[in-house]
């Protein structure tokens, strides 16, 4: 958006944020496209209808094509009357079975959806049954040789802290700096068949959780150890790291921001 | 299949039984259709390429439009000569994302999926979040009013034991009798937002599961009282009972068996 429009945009009567949930499968990511169908285009249009003038979103994060949101969080500038209250249930009426608005309130006028962002939590899915299965196959990466957990979870406690993440870092990424902070990243074994990794930090580079997530196989399979895996992000260097982790295993789960009263999407 | 054409199958050298797990939502039903994709079109389609002769697919239960299946077993009869442990790989690559054989085995020729069966457990799950959720809207029915599960609970527990079922049953059924035997029906809380109804019987009129469920669910938002759901089920007049609850809920999770051998599929 020009800085100029923005203010434009800004002079309308109510800044409204939104927790919205999709199922990227069908979606060519979040960001809007001109000649494809990204969840950004189907928001805004369903958005107008509700409010009636053009509607611009801005985003927590833009996800790729494929990756999921449990908890993305936009905010847009609108003129519109309709009570916020009935927002959600107005917008669910007209979005597709696969996004859903899970909440809407009021914000600041100076709250952006990006900018305001403290710190988000993202959700890698992976299936470890030696089948494929119809019910986790949109949303989990199946790995079919068995894997040491108890090895990844050494190796994924190494980015906890402050670090450079270059070596977890896609080419694409406009990002200044390499430099984030990691305040979380576990493992869990949530059923008998499914890991979840769970990572939460002030920033993410471009696929960088994919990337953590593919170098992480790689240790449970034994490929590499939990100090390779050390070694690979001490190296600050892209060419070090495993492949990219699938999209579909990925989930925005939550976007924290600390001001008070534009927080309340858990 | 006609009886002579059975007995002709049955010379077949081998009687292959399968597990099987689907996402009902794009299919018609499991059971074939002549201008419409149903699941056992798609599941004989690849078990052709693979054992190279004519199948004829039997299965325990005819899952219903939109009904999903954890495990579901089939039979057949084939001279082709790829080794069991081979097949639900060989099987998996050919079938769609929403299809998957889980288990395959060899069994004894007098075993038929459907006639053999003993009993078969339904699970049906209802997502109780005031707000639509992309990823339980295949396979949950959504109640946004407040549940009452205690007196849901208690309802459920009078369809345990051996009773006449005809206030559950839907037209379109043939069975011959209208009782049936249940062995264990409860309702647990498995997530913040979610139930899941599990019912356990050694047979299931055409509709039944969706049926209790429909009942269960006045109960729940305290339509009727958990003594009103023992009269309909002792009025054995399927008036009394409430609207059949929708397909996409339910799922057949497990059938089994008491014969030595073909019963691995837990």
């Amino acid at each position: 958006m020009r800085p100029e429009h923005k203010e434009e945009m800004k002079k309308r009567a109510r800044n409204i944020r939104l927790t919205v949930a999709y199922d990227g499968t069908n979606y060519h990511g979040f960001q809007r496209q001109k000649n494809a169908r990204a969840v950004q285009n189907v928001l805004e249009e369903a958005l107008e209808k509700i409010f009636g003038d053009k509607i611009e979103l801005a985003a927590a994060g833009r996800t790729d094509t494929g990756v999921h949101a449990a908890g993305q969080v936009v905010n847009f500038f609108t003129d519109g009357k309709i009570p916020t209250k009935n927002i959600a249930r107005a917008a669910n009426v007209l979005l597709p079975f696969d996004i859903a608005v899970k909440d809407a309130a009021e914000a600041d006028k100076n709250f952006s959806a990006r900018h305001s962002a403290k710190s988000k939590i993202y959700v890698y899915r992976i299936f470890c049954g030696k089948t494929r299965d119809p019910f986790t196959e949109r949303f989990a990466w199946q790995i079919c040789r068995p894997l040491d957990v108890s090895e990844m979870q050494k190796a994924v406690a190494h980015v906890v802290g402050e670090h450079d993440f270059s070596s977890f870092r896609a080419t694409g990424g406009n990002d200044k700096s390499p430099v984030r902070t990691i305040y979380r990243a576990d493992i869990t074994e949530t059923a008998a068949d499914s890991l979840t990794i769970t990572v939460h930090g002030n920033g993410f580079l471009y696929h960088m959780v994919r990337n953590i997530v593919g170098t992480l196989a790689d240790v449970g399979t034994k490929k590499i150890s939990a100090d390779d895996f050390a070694a690979v992000l001490a190296a600050h260097d892209r060419q070090k790291a495993s492949a990219t982790a699938p999209a579909k295993g990925l989930c925005l789960a939550r976007v924290m921001y600390d001001e008070k009263g534009v927080n309340n999407n858990g």
